[in-house]
């Protein structure tokens, strides 16, 4: 059995949700859209499964080509991302000191970011748009303080992000990256939800990131600073996390701007974020 | 005539929308609320003068102490936060150079406001619970690059806000005030939305805190370094604004960080956001 799909679309002009299979896509929402309107009150329902064992027994309705993918929970009630999180490989740390002593939080609003085989969009006012490959985990179970050894129980399902930035913008004002990293559809979350079953999907997971081919990002997610259930801790000692909640957690070095001169992304450049086990998220860049 | 004051409500555990006057609360939710269920759907269609006029020939269903203030608009698509945003009126500014570029900004998540009357939570973690009373926009319009000269006809409505903020956190990362700022509850917006008609509503406020009665905050709205066309403007530069959209305008010098000691909040003490014209919003600080 391959691993389920969850996915979040549209077809002609409706919003529907299912599962993508190597056949096409399997429709869910017709039979479930009274109990779950969206994939966020599925996940609050604990249904994720019962969608998952109700999709065996269907056949594709639709071409994969002939949807257009959205955001796995189209309108979470947080998206919180993690500032840099992976240590920098090309500095040398001798003594651990430059481990920051709080992970670095800011907020996304939904529309900043597209689905996956969507456009990510170069706005024209600037051109710094870069991309950071990450893994995000899809909170299942709310709560609040929640224990760093409790934190897997309250993940429903992983999907991935390209956590795109308009990099100059980034550094507008003196604190708050807010205005570099909220420009609309200038990032991705996709291409799907893969339910989280098993601690070793996030422990021994990788991510990676290619533009054109080219391996730009690659780290395992155990050298992360600040782990994932450490993330979920601290975020739910300020904020009751909800179902639906997204937490982006953070990429590894070797985004645009760390190149000299920076390789910032430009239309027709192919960005892939990759963890094997969760899938590939595959955007292309446009100019608005 | 009064002012309108159009209020998000709960009473007998059900959400109620409707206006506060002198006799008591107007239910409009009952007659509305099929077509705007609630204020935020009100404020979309544009309606926020049909739902006054209606309100003109009915009579109070519950005296105030009875129902439970909400936020004005229960969950905005986006709350954002301008950052400091007044001069230091004991900093001596002779050239100017402290005006920052561009202006610093924050979203916070509704979880992180209360309404009007309802007590402010000070947590266990960390007691430097702080105030900051600032005039609140609500859009009305939406939109993309709205351009500073046409700033106020995307305004439905005006609020005030208690910005409240657990000061120790909000430095606890390098970058970002996002854990410093939405501790559950610590913060609070109301009393109510008053229609924005006019200009002057906004060119001609003041603001003020008091903190058990002593003025701690005191200012205009015409002396923000980023005035509120410029923040509509400049925030619609990279995320389209949406109905019911709340930007949080600034607060002026005096919070209490910026006493020696700091004054930060304790059980009991009561905090006043006040805007005449707008009208003043009382919360009492809780220990959770």
């Amino acid at each position: 059995m391959n691993t389920p799909k969850l996915v979040s679309f549209r077809v002609d002009g409706q919003d529907h949700y299912g599962l993508i299979t190597d056949d096409g896509v399997i429709d869910l929402s017709s039979d479930f859209g009274g109990r779950f309107p969206t994939l966020r009150e599925a996940i609050a329902a604990g249904a994720l499964e019962e969608l998952v064992e109700a999709g065996k027994s269907r056949t594709p309705t639709w071409s994969e080509d002939a949807v257009t993918y959205g955001i796995p929970v189209p309108n979470p009630a947080r998206i919180i991302c993690v500032g840099v999180n992976f240590p920098d490989r090309n500095a040398e740390y001798k003594d651990g000191s430059s481990q920051p002593k709080h992970m670095s939080l800011f907020p996304r609003f939904p529309s900043s970011f597209t689905g996956h085989n969507c456009p990510l969009i170069r706005p024209p006012e600037n051109h710094t748009l870069d991309y950071e490959g990450e893994v995000v985990v899809v909170i299942g179970k709310g709560g609040r303080r929640i224990k760093a050894e409790d934190a897997y129980d309250h993940i429903a399902a992983l999907t991935l992000c390209n956590e795109g930035t308009i990099r100059d913008w980034v550094r507008h004002a003196k604190f708050n990256v807010t205005q570099g990293k909220n420009w609309d559809k200038s990032g991705a979350i996709g291409p799907w939800m893969v339910p989280f079953t098993d601690p070793a999907q996030l422990d021994d997971a990788k991510i990676m990131t290619r533009v054109n081919g080219e391996l730009r990002q690659e780290d395992e997610l155990k050298n992360m600073m600040f782990p994932i259930r450490e993330e979920i801790a601290y975020i739910s000692t300020f904020t009751t996390l909800e179902p639906g909640d997204i937490i982006i957690t953070g990429t590894p070095t070797g985004a645009g701007a760390r190149f000299d001169p920076p390789k910032y992304l430009k239309p027709g450049d192919v960005v892939e974020v990759e963890c094997p086990g969760i899938g590939i998220l595959r955007n292309t860049v446009e100019d608005e």
